[in-house]
C-alpha cells in the first residue's frame, strides 16, 4: 500500500518531509517516481495529468490538495473511489476578508482614485451607496463571507443548489431563481465549486440581469466566467466593474485584454491560500482513516461534482 | 439679531433655503452681504476670512459647518463666545468604513496589485500579517473606528490626551506614552483634531518609533503631517506606506511629490462627508437654543482647542 503525491507546479519538499514524519510506516512516493502503480491506493493530487487516473488499478482515495476538486475527473474514476478535499477554517476567514476588502474597495472607489492619482487629478466623489451583496455558493466559504459582510452592515443574499434557510440571509436556490437573485445584487460574489452545472455561469444573461451599478467579484475558478461576455457587459455598461482573482489560464498571458481594462481589478490567485500545516493534518488523518477502514473526512459527492 | 452664513468655496443655496424654512423668523444673511455687523450674533462658518472675527461686536455663537473647528481662530475670539461643531453619527460610520477599507487594502496589497496589473505582472504574495491598529484620537470618530476594527479581528490600540479605559482597547495617553504606543502599530490612523498640540504630530520621530512594516493613514487634517518627514520615512524604509485623505493644501497642486510616490495612496478628502440634513438640524437647534437662552450642543473647549 502506497501514497502517491502528484502535486505539480510547486516545490513539494516540505510537504513530503512532513508527511513522512507523520506517517513513518507509509510508503510515500512523489510523481513521476511512482514505482509499481498497482501498490498505490491513496493519491494526493493537484493539477495531476489526466493520464494518471487510468493507471491505478487499486486506487481507493483521491485527496485534493486544495478546497476544490475540479482538477480531478470525478466521472472517469472507477466507482467506489472516494474523493476528499481540504476544508480550512482559516482559509475561509482569509477569503471573507478578501471579499469584504474588495467590496469596500469598490464602495470607496479605490481604483478610481488610484487612476486619478496617476494623472494628478483631484476629483472628490461620494462613496457608492449600494449595500446589497449576493453570494453564489453558500458552502464553507460562502457562509463565512456572508456572516462577515452582514456584521459590516451589508444586506446579504445567497444562492445555492439546494433549498437553504439561513437567519439574516435572503436565500435563493436553483437555476429558476438565479435571475431574480442577480437582479438584486450591487455586488455579486462567485464562491461556487466548478462543476458541469456551474462552468460558464458568469455569462451575458447573468450580467444582463444585474443592476447597471453591479460589481462582479470572482474568487472561485476562472472557468466560471465567460470572459468575452464580461468584456461586453463592461463595455456596454450592463455592469459597472469586476474584480477577478482566478482566470481561465493562470498566470494570465501578457496580451490578455483584462490587464489594461479600466473597469477590471486583477489579483494573482491570492484570495485565500491553504495553510500547509492544516492541509497536512487533514491528509494524514484521511490516510490513517483509510488504513484503519474508518470514515474519511470532507469527501465530495461524486454525482454532484463537489 | 441675525445669523450670518460664512461658508466659502461651495454653493450654499440649498443650505440657506433650508435654514430659512426652519427658522422663518430669523434674519439669515450670506457673507459677504453681511448688512449691519452689529446685528450678527450667530455665525455658521467654514473657511471664513480671518478678518471677519474682529468685526462682530455682538458675536455670541460660532457654529462650525463641520466636525472640526480648526478653521476658527478660537484664541482670538472675545471671551464668552461659544464655538460648536457638527457631530454626525452617520459620518462616524462612513469614517470607520473608510478606515477599515484602507487597512484591508494595505493588508491585501491592493496598491501593489494595481501596479502589477498595469505592467502585466503576475506575482502572487501572501497578504500582510500585521493585525495591530493604533488610533490617534479616541473621540467621536476614533471610538467608532476602533469598534469596527475590533469586530473585524484587529487588535486595537488607542491614544488620547486624557486617561481612558475602553474595554478591548489597549489605551495610551499623553505625550509621554506616544512613542511606546506607536512602536506597537502595524497601522497608525490619525483621527485627532487639529490644535496647537497636534499640529505636525505625524513627524520623523513618530515614524522612527513605528515598526518598519508600519502604515500611516491620515484622515484628520493635512497639517497634522510633516510632509518632508513622511517622504524621508518612506524613502529610507522607516515605514512601509501611507494613505492620505487630507493635505496641507487642498486640492493638492499637480507638481506635489505625493502624486507619483509608489508608497502613497491619495484620496481627495472624501473619507467622510457631513450630511447636509444632519448639519442643518444641528444648526437650527443651536440657533433656537441661543435665542431661548438654553444650553447649546456640541460646544468645544476653547482652551483645549477641540
Ligand atoms: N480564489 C481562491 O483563492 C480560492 C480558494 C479556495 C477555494 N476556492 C474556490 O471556492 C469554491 C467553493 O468552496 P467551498 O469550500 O465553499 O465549497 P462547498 O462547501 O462545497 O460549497 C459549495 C456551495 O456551492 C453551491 N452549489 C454547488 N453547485 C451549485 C449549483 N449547480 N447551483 C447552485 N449552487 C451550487 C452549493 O450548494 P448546496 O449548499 O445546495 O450544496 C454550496 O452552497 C471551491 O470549489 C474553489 O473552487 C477559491
Ligand atoms: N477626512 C475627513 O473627511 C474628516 C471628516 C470629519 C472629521 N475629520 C477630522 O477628524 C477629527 C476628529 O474628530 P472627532 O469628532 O473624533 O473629535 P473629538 O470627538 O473631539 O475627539 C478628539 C480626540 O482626540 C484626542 N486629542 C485631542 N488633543 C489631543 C492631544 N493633544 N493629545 C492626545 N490626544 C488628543 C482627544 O482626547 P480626549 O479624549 O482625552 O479629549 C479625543 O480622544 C476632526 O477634528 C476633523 O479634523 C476628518
Amino acid at each position: 500500500m502506497a501514497l502517491l503525491v502528484c502535486v505539480t507546479g510547486r516545490d513539494n519538499s516540505k510537504l513530503i518531509a512532513g508527511l513522512r514524519e507523520s506517517l513513518p510506516d507509509t510508503d510515500i512516493r512523489e510523481w513521476p517516481q511512482t514505482g509499481d502503480l498497482a501498490e498505490i491506493e491513496f493519491v494526493l493530487a493537484w493539477n495531476a495529468p489526466e493520464s494518471l487516473w487510468q493507471q491505478l488499478p487499486n486506487l481507493k482515495v483521491v485527496q485534493s490538495f486544495g478546497a476544490g476538486v475540479d482538477g480531478i475527473p470525478l466521472a472517469a474514476l472507477p466507482s467506489g473511489v472516494q474523493v476528499c478535499r481540504i476544508v480550512d477554517p482559516a482559509l475561509a476567514d482569509d477569503m471573507a476578508e478578501y471579499v469584504l476588502g474588495h467590496v469596500l474597495a469598490h464602495k470607496l472607489r479605490l481604483s478610481l482614485y488610484y487612476q486619478q492619482q496617476q494623472h494628478q487629478v483631484w476629483r472628490p466623489k461620494r462613496a457608492c451607496s449600494g449595500r446589497r451583496v449576493g453570494i453564489l455558493g453558500l458552502g464553507q466559504l460562502g457562509q463565512v463571507a456572508a456572516t462577515k459582510l452582514r456584521q459590516n452592515g451589508f444586506e446579504v443574499l445567497g444562492w445555492s443548489r439546494s433549498e437553504k434557510k439561513i437567519p439574516g440571509i435572503n436565500t435563493f436556490w436553483g437555476q429558476a431563481q438565479l435571475t431574480r437573485f442577480a437582479s438584486q445584487c450591487d455586488y455579486l460574489i462567485c464562491l461556487l465549486p466548478l462543476t458541469a452545472q456551474t462552468r460558464g455561469i458568469l455569462d451575458g444573461s447573468l450580467f444582463e440581469a444585474m443592476p447597471t451599478q453591479g460589481v462582479l467579484i470572482n474568487v472561485a475558478r476562472g472557468a466560471h466566467l465567460n470572459e468575452a461576455d464580461l468584456l461586453h457587459a463592461l463595455d456596454t455598461e450592463q455592469i459597472a466593474a469586476a474584480t477577478l482573482d482566478v482566470f481561465a489560464s493562470e498566470p494570465v498571458e501578457p496580451e490578455h485584454a483584462f490587464w489594461q481594462h479600466p473597469k477590471i481589478t486583477m489579483t494573482p490567485h491570492v484570495a485565500a491560500l491553504t495553510s500547509l500545516r492544516t492541509a497536512m493534518a487533514q491528509i494524514v488523518s484521511n490516510m490513517q482513516a483509510m488504513q484503519k477502514g474508518e470514515p474519511l473526512s470532507h469527501c465530495v459527492d461524486i454525482s454532484l461534482g463537489y
